[in-house]
């Protein structure tokens, strides 16, 4: 058995739960339910760029399979299988093995099985692709909202980007902040119990990633609407909030990516029902804003236009 | 619409064939047909690694989608639909039109919708991963051969291997046996025309990616039996043949990666079946030997051992 195979077989050949045939052969097998479309998404994550090469791995493991299930989530579909693709400088038992541990901790907790992939020597890079099921037709995509939907987010904005501020020493949070921050950005919590709820309820969802105007931003343009948001509105974490309208607070709740909270659009006549959801879920899911006819995203501050508008983190900018 | 949005919807955002939603959302949604499992495997090129990073962008689009529908043909399934995830330096339009000619003109030619990915800036690094179509229980895995099977193999081994050796000063072939290994290398055809009819002829089969004996290894392994083969039999490019006991030589045809030939095993009864199906497909396919009930993987030339064994190519060796 060559050392290729040793390490996949040491780390990352586990026991599957709904996999006909698992890592080991030219390709998996698997079986989609009856009635079922397949949601498939690939997210890719390379040192320097997506996570600092030092972070602890076992981080790195979380966030590179959490980052896919919140795209699951966006969609409403169960993620159910994942293939993990990743490039390594050299091998490292210690770096490997709590990689594998994080990786695994979240496909346990989400019941997705790891069925095949490839190990390659190269700069540190990781790729997921998920797959989930989803009943034909009830998938939540960005291009169903409608004119003066609500418009709601989960969770709490800009805390991932907060953490990392406070790493690159643009701003110094204190300790329990930074700490909570960090766990935001270093093992995301994808909302899939959220996303699979919104099947019925929500018009339009994405996650973001990216950050709330750019993600929100793609909703709009697949849905050929404009929106207003209100600031003031907008859930932060309780140690930022007498400081919202700091510029760089303010960047890293409209405009931090890394987040893998949900937005999505809903009918009015839904408030309701998505107030009683918070309360089931236990997730804080705040009204921003709404849609509107033009094309133009606003952000409003009692009343007024926010001084400062900045876009959502893009790879290539 | 952000500069990444810009270069998908430039570069990969084409016509799909047999997609519900494609690129633009969260996630892709695709239908399996009923009675079909869903095959699905993923390869990471990384330059340096896997190919040159100033070789012809055009083969790169090409090899990185090729090298997948080889993973199908070894199942017997049927390609249909692929995710790509780019990792590059610095956006280069004419490198990545190049690109996308390359990997549109193999999915073209096996009929397979790309339907999602990601880009990122990063070390020029390529993962796809193919979903094909294979009906339920009629795969061939590696771990059906039986004892005193034949072995065969498609094509011609040790081509790509050759031109890489060229490349490197380790060799020097003529200019028309050079431009001949060359499009092995950078070309290579998957066999999915063999691979599909395989399904009612082998008892298992697998891809050429890391030398014949590697991989043939897999499937002894897999399928707990030992093999002889017969060296003299080996299918060679034609320019190497009087040279084909060199020990570099040698060494590309039993240890070669790239190839992507297939190797597979039958039973002896089959023989006239595959000497047909080689005429149909018009595509060589040689009977290099048979399985034994050892463990032990044997290459004899005229009757002897080979004095040189080598292994399969392993990126962590």
């Amino acid at each position: 058995m060559s050392p290729e195979f040793n390490l996949i077989h040491t780390y990352f050949n586990r026991k599957t739960h709904h996999t006909d045939l698992s890592i080991g052969d030219d390709a998996a097998l698997i079986s989609v339910a009856n009635q079922q479309q397949l949601a498939v998404s690939s997210d890719m994550l390379v040192a320097g760029t997506h996570f600092f090469a030092d972070a602890p791995p076992y981080t790195i493991g979380w966030k590179s399979l959490a980052v896919n299930v919140s795209d699951m989530a966006a969609m409403g579909a169960k993620p159910k299988w994942i293939t993990l693709a990743i490039a390594l400088p050299h091998q490292d038992a210690t770096w490997l093995e709590a990689f594998a541990n994080g990786l695994f901790d979240c496909a346990k907790q989400f019941n997705i099985d790891l069925i095949g992939g490839d190990t390659t020597r190269g700069p540190l890079t990781i790729n997921i692709t998920i797959l989930g099921e989803v009943s034909n037709g009830a998938a939540v995509t960005r291009s169903g909202a409608q004119i003066n939907d609500d418009i709601w987010v989960s969770g709490e904005l800009g805390s991932a980007a907060l953490a990392l501020a406070h790493l690159l020493d643009k701003i110094s949070l204190s300790e329990s902040a930074f700490n909570h921050a960090r766990n935001h950005l270093q093992l995301p919590q994808p909302k899939l119990a959220l996303g699979l709820a919104l099947q019925d309820i929500a018009t339009s969802c994405i996650d973001i990633s990216d950050g709330l105007l750019a993600d929100l931003g793609h909703i709009l343009s697949a849905s050929k609407l404009g929106a207003e948001l209100d600031y003031a509105k907008m859930p932060i974490m309780p140690e930022m909030i007498t400081e919202h309208l700091k510029p760089l607070v303010q960047q890293c709740v409209l405009s931090g990516g890394d987040d893998y909270e949900l937005c999505f659009t809903a009918p009015k006549k839904n408030q309701e029902t998505i107030i009683a959801l918070s309360q089931t879920l236990n997730l804080p899911i705040t009204l921003i804003g709404n849609t509107t006819a033009d094309s133009e995203l606003n952000v409003l501050y009692q009343g007024k236009p926010l001084s400062m508008h900045t876009k959502g983190f893009d790879h290539f900018a």
